[in-house]
């Protein structure tokens, strides 16, 4: 008898669930829903104005996401509520709120509506740079331990910088909220009844540590005195493993789902890392990179190393009884669009359109036909400054090689090579370090849609690259959680290495490495890591002198 | 009572006549015939094949070019013959041709209509590189001391590379020319019926020096033992300064052109050097650049200095009794060029066609509101490769500084500064090697039409830029030596300097440093000749290893 469980996966503008046959990962059904509120980046419902580089959402829309979509996926599939033994859900990450202690967000009371840190902070609300800035030379006078854990730099993403705001600006609503919770955390209370928190966003965005928990009082303290005792007063000590169940669902979150009370409920996960099993991934030194407007690059290793340039290790972090990598490259898909927004010319256009094709076919068919080398164009993917493994916002983007002869295909196939170069360096740094990368795995948009990408890139790390199977990875991942969640009694699984090998999945079509392309690719790169390392390590810091004068 | 000069410019595919008052300047009228062969670059008239990087024209286009825009001068100023005291002429270099005896081209024999070699090698005839190339490496090893008055190469497009290419291609033509003479020479020729020679293109092209003649037959015989006599055979040690009378207008001559039978001709001039005086220029450190597809500065010095990176230093090369220096920069407006073809995108077409403007313009408009390092942006501009000061045809583009905000106006605004820095690091170069620089005018196309960028070249070598006030400098500068060679007595000067300040001219508006600029074009110079020398002059020579196996 066939079970089933659902995933839900939160992402920055919707929300969207898929119904998964347990024993083989196929995916009956799936229901998308946009938020009303989308990103609130201007002003509240009501007309309040925001700051600069804010982005709020409304918690509101998250339920509402629930409502829709799984009741959807339920009735399309035909599939019995009986026979749905899971649920699991993913979430962009540091997305926080405050909520009451029965999880009730304050911008849910009415004396609460007008102000702004009431709200859900999305994770690319932007305004506690300064409190990250600060954050971090403070860390660093105080010899800060954990900091080498984060590549040396926590995020202004992160909780620590985003409270911090809140008690600056509005301690009025940091007394009156009881809880600061990570989204991921507040929808499965909201599930199940009851306050979880996960390893994977306590670890990477709360400055947790599995070993050594949380940063010491005096370290807070010496950020802002009301922050002194944050962790027990707003955070939780209290940290469950991925993989765990957080419980199941209530009544009320049954009635809401269409689901049957008593289902099993993951605890909360992260979009990016719920990917890993998503592809089949049941163990360490397998690299997924999540490839879309930038990529995000998810590893389990079997020791916890500080490794430059990363933006994380922690332990459970990905998946239970492992140390969990993230790095990062800020500029990826982003990259293709400036150019072909920015630099792409009219005649190709014209071009494009007598030939009935779209621009981005025609763009690709021409640089399809290029030999690496050929263009004798080389670049440096730095167009949103360098995440990993140099970690400086200041960087820019630099390309050499060009003649009258340059045409715009050979720019635009540079930039991708340039990108493909910017994963060599990362996997390249983890090995230096001590981290083993053996395998490598694709998803998100651009390992679906761009094969000439996906060759570049198996021909310049050397490795096979593997296609994530589902595109919906992120949904498919959180179903194999909601699976473990439910257990082998109930007909899923105990672990979730078992999950990922049952219902992860990657395309039957490898890219595999050509010895001809690897054996160019190298030359081009040895030129890439001079480059870097001259531009990006201090050899000529004309980029930031640069973006100096420019904000001056 | 008012008398005239005429001047004749023969251009790349057009020859531009003008006639000029000798006492003013004043440009009565002008008349442009362009030639009906054009470049031959794949086929002679019979369908001959040419090889690749072939150029030549035929020299009968010369003659109709006096045929037609003289008599069109005359007519249109309604000027009598009577009263035209001079007639002067310029034209690209190195253009030759082999003739006989008595001046007919080889090319207007019936038995070589066919054959190649027998035709004009225009200026751009690249297919000798190979001889340059060998020629370059036997002056080296044998140490020959000229070389350094070339900045230590000589150019594939000059002439000993071409002749040499004639002896080893086609050596019944090498047997059948008398003289091998360039175009500028054998138009006086057709002039005034007698062979001469002129300083310029003997000294810059010829490698002739006025002090110690022409390299030894030793040389010349290390070359192609058929070569050793090639100055005695082909060519002629017989050079007159520039500012020399040739002779005057034959009969055959006064009939082709309506002018009258013994009017003054002056010696054969170049097309950039002839516009020294037409911008009034009169004696040394005072640099002309002439801007077009490419640039080329020429200035005079009381002394002979060896400048690294210099196209030639040239004693009576551009004015009697001065050091003619010339520099260049092999990419101006064709690096402008390319990037509106390559990289304007379809927006900005859109754009300025709803706007019912001009793209060019459009483009000026949003990059004029830049302030000097406002974009964060700096390049190279090497997309040709680099004449002065480097040398090296070898180099390539390079720019950064590029983040997902920047904007195709800033990437075109940087390139034209790009140039500017360029011209700079030319003065500096100068300057460190004791040759002073004290004036800069400017003239072409680019002079006339783009005051931004004759801002920003003011503002980044702090100096004003003077603007040549004629449309026709080349033109009107050979009607000044036409006047020159009439002499005082015919109503004419003595000296070219006296002719230069009576009928030079310069644009009232001067473009003026602007200081607040200056000091961030210094910053951003400073970044320029640090990336200058690292990538040009050995720090990474990542380009050549990129151009290498972009050949391969």
């Amino acid at each position: 008898m066939a079970k089933y469980a659902v995933g839900v996966d939160y992402g920055t503008l919707s929300g969207r669930a898929v119904l998964v046959e347990v024993q083989t990962g196929k995916e009956l059904a799936s229901s998308v829903y946009e938020y009303p509120h989308a990103v609130m980046d201007k002003t509240l419902p009501d007309g309040t104005p925001l700051g600069r580089d804010w982005a709020l959402q409304d918690a509101q829309d998250y339920l509402d996401v629930l409502a829709h979509t799984v009741p959807a996926v339920m009735k399309e599939s035909g599939v019995s509520a009986e026979d749905v033994i899971g649920i699991g859900t993913d979430f962009t990450a540091c997305t926080v709120l405050p909520v009451k202690a029965d999880g009730t967000p304050l911008s849910f009371l009415p004396e609460f509506k007008n102000r702004p840190h009431a709200y859900v902070k999305l994770w690319k609300h932007h305004a506690a740079q300064d409190k990250a800035n600060r954050l971090n030379e403070i860390a660093a006078a105080r010899g800060e331990t954990w900091l080498k854990n984060y590549g040396g730099k926590i995020s202004s993403e992160w909780t620590i910088p985003k409270i911090w705001q809140i008690v600056d600006e509005d301690p009025e609503i940091y007394s009156a909220m009881d809880r600061f919770i990570e989204a991921a955390d507040w929808i499965i209370w909201q599930l199940c009844g009851r306050e979880t928190r996960n390893s994977c966003t306590a670890g990477y965005k709360e400055i947790w540590n599995k070993r050594t928990g949380f940063p010491s009082h005096a370290f807070f303290k010496a950020l802002d005195p009301r922050l002194e005792h944050v962790v027990e007063e707003k955070l939780s000590r209290d940290i469950l493993p991925l993989g765990s169940r957080a419980g199941t669902l209530t009544a009320q979150a049954a009635k809401l789902t269409g689901l049957k009370e008593g289902t099993a409920v993951a605890v909360g996960n992260v979009d990016a890392h719920v990917c890993v099993p998503a592809v089949g991934i049941d163990g360490p030194s397998k690299m997924l990179a999540i490839m879309g407007t930038s990529t995000c690059h998810i590893m389990m290793g079997t020791e916890e190393r500080q490794v430059p340039g990363m933006c994380g290790v922690v332990e459970d972090g990905v998946m239970p009884g492992y140390f969990g990598y993230e790095a990062g490259q800020s500029c990826v898909g982003d990259h293709f669009a400036w150019f072909i927004e920015n630099c792409l010319p009219a005649s190709y256009y014209e071009e494009a359109k007598r030939r009935d094709t779209n621009i981005h076919k025609f763009l690709r068919e021409k640089a399809e036909k290029l030999r690496p080398g050929e263009s004798g164009l080389l670049a440096l993917d730095w167009w949103n400054g360098n995440r990993s493994v140099l970690v400086d916002v200041d960087l820019t983007g630099m390309m050499l090689g060009m003649t009258l002869q340059t045409k715009p295909e050979e720019i635009y196939r540079a930039l991708i090579e340039a990108t493909a170069f910017g994963t060599r360096m990362i996997i390249e740094n983890y090995r230096e370090y001590g981290v083993p990368v053996e395998e490598f795995y694709a998803s998100g948009g651009i390992s679906q849609k761009d094969p000439m990408t996906m060759q570049i890139y198996a021909d310049v790390i050397k490795m096979p690259v593997k296609i994530a199977g589902s595109l919906q990875g992120p949904a498919l991942g959180s179903a194999i959680f909601g699976a473990v969640a439910a257990g082998k009694d109930a007909g899923g699984y105990d672990s979730v290495f078992e999950a990922a090998r049952a219902m992860g999945k990657i395309k039957d079509t490898v890219y595999e490495p050509i010895p001809e392309n690897t054996r160019r690719y190298d030359q081009l790169f040895r030129e890439y890591r001079t480059l870097h390392d001259y531009f990006g390590r201090g050899g000529n810091d004309v980029m930031k002198r640069l973006k100096k004068m420019r904000k001056n």
